[in-house]
C-alpha cells in the first residue's frame, strides 16, 4: 500500500460512485488533471525531489504521481494503451524534471491529459468529462479543509433557450469526515496488517495492484520524456 | 469582428486584468481548456457543423474556436510557436471532426492543452495556472446566468501546516452586467461602424487581428490532425 492519502478520503469514494453512474455520468471521455505547487528556492536547491541520485523522478514522481493515480482512479484503473509526453519538459541543471505533462490514450477513445509542476501556484485539479456528466474537483490531494471536502457535479446540462444560461447549473457536493484522510489511510493499513497477524488472512491484492498500475503509467511517461515525446505503449 | 460573444462579457475583462497582474498571478505557465456539449442525434445527422461541404471544421470550428480563443486571450494574444494535435480524433463517417484535442507550445515554455467535443456533457472550462496564481472558470462561453458570472481565483496559495488545508483558499469573484454579452457585442459592433460612418474613422485593427490569430492556430491544429499529429509551426 502506497501513501496516496487522498484515495482514503470519503470524498474520493463518493466521487467515484458518481462517475460510475452510467445514467447520471455516462461514459468517461476526457480527463484533465493538474497538480503543482510553487517550490521555494530552498526546495529547488536542496530537496531530495530535485536530486538525481535521490528522488530522480522529480515532479513526475512527486505530484505527477497524484495526477496519474487520479486519472486511473477516474477510469476504475483501466490502463491506457499509450502515453505521449508533452514536449519541452522543464528540467534543472542536473536533469531532474521540474514541470512536465502528458496525454494518455485508451483503446475506446478516452483521453486524459495532465500537467505537474514545481513552478506554479498550488493546484490539485481533476476534471472528468463524461457523455452525461462533468465533475470538477480543485483540491483533490489536500482538501482546502480537513473535515469536509467539496466537488461540483453537472449532469445532463442543457442551455436555457435562447442560450441565456444553463439548466441545471452544476451542484456543489460536500462530504464530511471525522478522521483526516491520513488517519483513514493508517487505519486501512492497520486493518490489512491485523487481517494477516490476527485473522490468518493473506495479503490483499487491491492496493499493490493500484500502486503498480500507477508506477507502470508513470514509467511510460518518463520513457516518453526521455525519448523526446515518442509514443510509449503501456505494458499491462 | 467575429461573433465570439463571451469576449464582450465584463467578466472576461476582469479576469484578464487579474491574469495580467504580475504580483498576484505571476507568469502564465499552463492553460487547460475544454469546450463541449452533447449533441443530439438530430444534430449529429443534420447540423451544418457535421457536413463536410458546409462547416467542414466540425467541432474544432465550433467550440474548438472558443478553446483556442480563450487560450490566446489568456496569454494576451501571443501566438504559440508550435501545435501538436492529440491522436485519434473522433470523426463521423464523412470525415468531419466530432471530438479532438491539441497541445500548444510557446517559446518561453508555456504550454496549453485543449479538448473540444460534440459527445460530452456541456462544458466550457478554462483554467489558467500562473507562477503565483490560479484562475478557474467553468462557464466561459455561456455563463450559467445572464446577468452575473463567476470565476474563482487563488493567489500565493500555501498549505496550512502540517498540510491540513490551504491558506488562502480560492476566492469567488462575481461580475454583474446589465446587458447580456451578446448585446454588448452588438453595441461594440455598432460603435465600430459609427466611428467610420459618422466620425470619419478608419477600421480598427484590434478585432480582425484577434480573429486572424484564432484562425491561424485553428488551421495549425487542423493541419496537425490531418498529418497524424505532426508538430505544426504556427505562422505568425
Amino acid at each position: 500500500m502506497d501513501t496516496t492519502m487522498w484515495i482514503h478520503n470519503p470524498r474520493t469514494a463518493k466521487m467515484r460512485e458518481i462517475v460510475a453512474d452510467k445514467d447520471a455520468f455516462g461514459d468517461v471521455r476526457v480527463i484533465h488533471s493538474m497538480c503543482g505547487f510553487r517550490a521555494s528556492e530552498y526546495f529547488l536547491q536542496n530537496d531530495i525531489r530535485v536530486k538525481p541520485d535521490l528522488d530522480a523522478l522529480g515532479v513526475l514522481g512527486d505530484v505527477g504521481w497524484y495526477c496519474i493515480r487520479s486519472i486511473l482512479w477516474a477510469v476504475d484503473y483501466e490502463l491506457p494503451e499509450t502515453v505521449i509526453a508533452q514536449g519541452h519538459p522543464v528540467k534543472n541543471q542536473a536533469g531532474v524534471i521540474l514541470a512536465c505533462g502528458a496525454t494518455l490514450y485508451w483503446a475506446d477513445g478516452k483521453t486524459a491529459t495532465f500537467n505537474c509542476s514545481f513552478l506554479t501556484n498550488l493546484a490539485f485539479d481533476v476534471t472528468i468529462y463524461g457523455t452525461n456528466g462533468t465533475l470538477h474537483v480543485t483540491d483533490l490531494v489536500i482538501p482546502y479543509e480537513e473535515k469536509s471536502a467539496e466537488f461540483s457535479l453537472a449532469s445532463k446540462s442543457t442551455f436555457v433557450k435562447p442560450t441565456i444560461g444553463w439548466d441545471p447549473i452544476p451542484s456543489k457536493h460536500i462530504v464530511t469526515t471525522d478522521l483526516p484522510q491520513e488517519a483513514l489511510m493508517v487505519k486501512e493499513f492497520s486493518r490489512l496488517v491485523q487481517n494477516i497477524r490476527d485473522a490468518g488472512g493473506r495479503p490483499e491484492g487491491k492496493w499493490p495492484a493500484i500502486t503498480r498500475k500507477t508506477q507502470v503509467v508513470l514509467d511510460a511517461v518518463k520513457a516518453s520524456i526521455d525519448k523526446g515525446s515518442e509514443p510509449i505503449e503501456v505494458a499491462g
